[in-house]
């Protein structure tokens, strides 16, 4: 037995290794690899994927699961946790045929390129094509896969164990219901921010090197990560020794990048600060993507959008930018960044609508798989929500239904998670400050170890170990409960708009 | 027949994508991969390297070869050169065992990062047991494959076939016995260039951007490459349509940088302009090493240190460095980059020196694997042996013998294919301007494509599909001949230094 788990460890090991060279091909293709190897590479990349895949259902697998299963001798936790997954990760692809599989991955890594040309072009009939065989391929997944209710909770299952569109949908409603009206309340208020700061010229290198600077601040070891450029901003864990983000520099507006680095940055701390006695496993990885997401979201929002956080950095910040934040209040600088306006792009909406947009493109998620919906008819839908939700319509898809990466990369059912850790996050939070009294005093003295030392102690070192619901529950004693969201967002933003 | 073929050249194709995929993880790891992160790094590639060489090494490989060792029908040439060079490697490969190749991989991964830290702080002793290991796997490496006369040509082989110890010391002796009196006239020559001008500040941003110009120029496809930055130059082709290099600026004197990337640029033509259709196949390649460095050694120096080149590019310098260039003749320019002076660096090394540098690691590499020399010693042997040449010795390790990263990735017998490549690109270039009478007319306009065209077509689409030899003859008609050099190299510097 114990040479069994021996090897079974080393052959997990191996697809980590695959693994982590594939996370380093995507991540090259996504920040500067030229433009004609792309297509080479996507055979490169459907290669090794085909190959974990291969591994990960082979005989050999399936041997020393069903060895392992009768093991009389208690088993390491890490080997337990790694069965488990295996287990789950056989069961799921042991279901799709391997060409199949390979179809999709190649499918899904030229669409990736596509849809970035497509984007630049604000042309969606060339992005179309992919996008209706990445969904057709998924609809034959979930086939394979078989589903419980709607076909969507197949798909919501692989990012959050466990939530489906039955529990999701009130949920949404509940958060709607109070996020409507507030919106609302807000367009009337006749306490308006000031915003004419925002967008004057802030040169790439200066937001680059403020970016690094706030990195440094949250903790996160450039020792052990880089910040590049991409598109889309992305963060990936190699290995906990090898965490990668990177963001995207807007001459024209720094809150782009900065808060598009932090919200990386929270991502990236989370995988930097995984205990490495899981490198090699796949529990060397965030529990759920909703977990995830808490925790850049949190990073982002409530401590990054805070005025705490603000009273420490904005003499950072001026000094980079001396004229364009010449004579801005610290006030007016708090209320301008967290001013609420119904906007197109999601990454760069405000924390209150941003909700709305994750809820368009569940519905819309929901809709090509159990409603009939036409990926043709995807600007038209989507224009249509906007203007339901948000009150404002996109003029070209780029702005529109073209905005997100997730698509082309196949990966239905993830967006939710945003909104799903904007719950959390605001779960932990609420946490954290009954336990660390001097939380807001600590955030503004930039003094923010304690904090990631808390959310390692109790979040980050645990890796996959845990599931997202064991989690919540010895962290904060609940179930998931939108409430502590809804309350944050309505304190802080009554408090802003003088409401 | 049909399918064995077909599916052989499959598994062949599945080869050269993990062979994509290592390249590429070796890339990342020399332009900027996290410190941190590297150990688990050589670890991923050294799984994939296994995998690449147990399939080249695998029963299945050997089943293609006899299977189509007996092919009735006549195969495709693109096939019988796939299966000459699998044939080479599968001989060469069986003979060692996979565990000790592996050992090698990881050893040489790791080496290549300890070294760039211990030339960092100039400290053999923390590179030294490394760099034992290595010729200790390489010397078993040699007792597995089996030698003819000297040990040594078993490795010399392997960069330039056929190329032994026996013929290599006389042309090399016949190099030296004209470089070291030329040098000689040269240091006592009352015409010496001025070289005051090179040692100005070149802010690195200015030098890449004249980098970029300049490879531009040469014809360098920036849409299948990207330029980037790395403790010592390469050039790396993933495929023909994703060759990337890299250069150094040295922001003390601009040639590092320049010329650097002229000699990498020349790497990147031959890669890029092999036939797409050896893509897949292990012809998909420089046909060797010294063919290989007489493209880099072509561009940098025949061309790029050429009175013609700098009638054409010295304005476009000289608006990028109005100030450092400020008063200094395109004479003065042209004859101080040339100027020729013993130095410690070979990268940086004139022209006409810079074989004497190759000797020297020749001498030492020779010792190793056939005369008795420890590693222990090498610090000692190199200033020595420095002292004896070039009349300079090293005052510290950096400077000496941990300059180079080559035996740090174990390429012990690919120095030579430096000054072979020098012979050769003098043989290539007598024939070039005798067919092409326009030459120095085509420079000095700045039209360089006739010349990368006449290069492609008659060098760089062929791939390895054609070995070093079969080139020089077909190209020339002669065998290897370094009297064109040595006339080249009297003819250049007797005008400059007024002999």
């Amino acid at each position: 037995m114990e040479s069994t788990t021996q090897k079974f460890m080393q052959y997990v090991s191996k697809m980590q290794n695959y693994n982590e060279a594939i996370a380093t091909l995507a991540w090259d293709l996504r920040t500067g690899a030229p433009r004609k190897g792309m297509e080479q590479r996507s055979e490169v990349i459907g290669t090794l994927s085909e190959e974990v895949f291969r591994m990960s259902t082979s005989k050999e697998m399936e041997e020393f699961l069903s060895i392992l299963a009768t093991s009389e001798t208690p088993l390491d936790p890490i080997v337990q946790g790694t069965i488990k997954e295996c287990k789950k990760e056989f069961e799921r692809s042991k279901k799709i045929p391997a060409p199949l599989y390979k179809e999709y991955v190649i499918t899904t890594s030229k669409a990736e390129t596509i849809w970035e040309e497509a984007k630049e072009k604000s042309d969606f009939a060339m992005f179309q094509p992919y996008l209706e065989k990445i969904v057709s391929l998924t609809t034959e997944f979930i086939q394979h896969w078989g589903y419980k209710g709607s076909k969507y909770n197949t798909l919501l299952d692989m990012y959050e164990p466990g939530i489906t569109v039955e529990q999701l949908d009130p949920i949404f409603v509940k958060l709607r219901q109070s996020t409507v009206p507030l919106v609302a309340s807000i367009a009337e208020s006749n306490h308006q921010p000031d915003i004419s700061f925002l967008t004057k010229e802030f040169p790439p290198h200066d937001q680059r090197e403020f970016s690094l600077l706030i990195l440094k601040e949250m903790g996160y070891d450039f020792a052990a990560g880089r910040l590049d450029e991409s598109v889309h901003p992305f963060a990936t864990g190699l290995n906990p020794r090898d965490v990668r983000i990177t963001t995207k520099y807007n001459p024209d507006d720094f809150r782009t990048a900065i808060f598009g680095t932090i919200h990386e940055g929270g991502h990236a701390l989370y995988e930097q600060n995984i205990d490495p006695k899981y490198i090699g496993t796949p529990l060397c990885d965030g529990s759920s993507m909703g977990i995830h997401e808490s925790q850049s979201r949190f990073w982002e929002n409530i401590v990054g959008r805070s005025k705490p956080f603000w009273k420490k950095y904005f003499t950072n910040l001026t000094q980079f930018f001396p004229n364009q934040l010449n004579g801005v209040s610290l006030e007016t600088f708090y209320r301008g960044i967290n001013r609420v306006e119904p906007s197109l792009i999601r990454i760069e909406a405000d924390e209150l609508t941003y909700n709305l947009h994750i809820m368009i493109r569940y519905e819309i998620e929901k809709g090509l798989f159990d409603g009939g919906l036409n990926v043709a008819d995807l600007p038209q839908i989507w224009n249509e929500k906007m203007k339901e939700y948000l009150g404002v319509v996109p003029t070209n898809d780029a702005d529109g239904v073209l905005q997100d990466v997730h698509w082309a990369g196949g990966s239905f059912g993830y967006f939710p998670s945003y909104s799903l850790g904007n719950i959390y996050a605001a779960q932990f939070t609420h946490r954290l400050r009954s336990v660390m009294p001097e939380y807001d005093q600590y955030i503004q003295q930039g003094n923010l170890q304690p904090i990631k030392n808390w959310l390692t102690e109790q979040i980050y070192q645990y890796g996959k170990s845990q599931e997202p619901l064991e989690i919540l529950r010895r962290v904060t004693g609940e179930e998931i409960n939108p409430s502590y969201l809804i309350h944050y967002l309505e304190n802080k933003y009554k408090d802003i708009y003088g409401l």
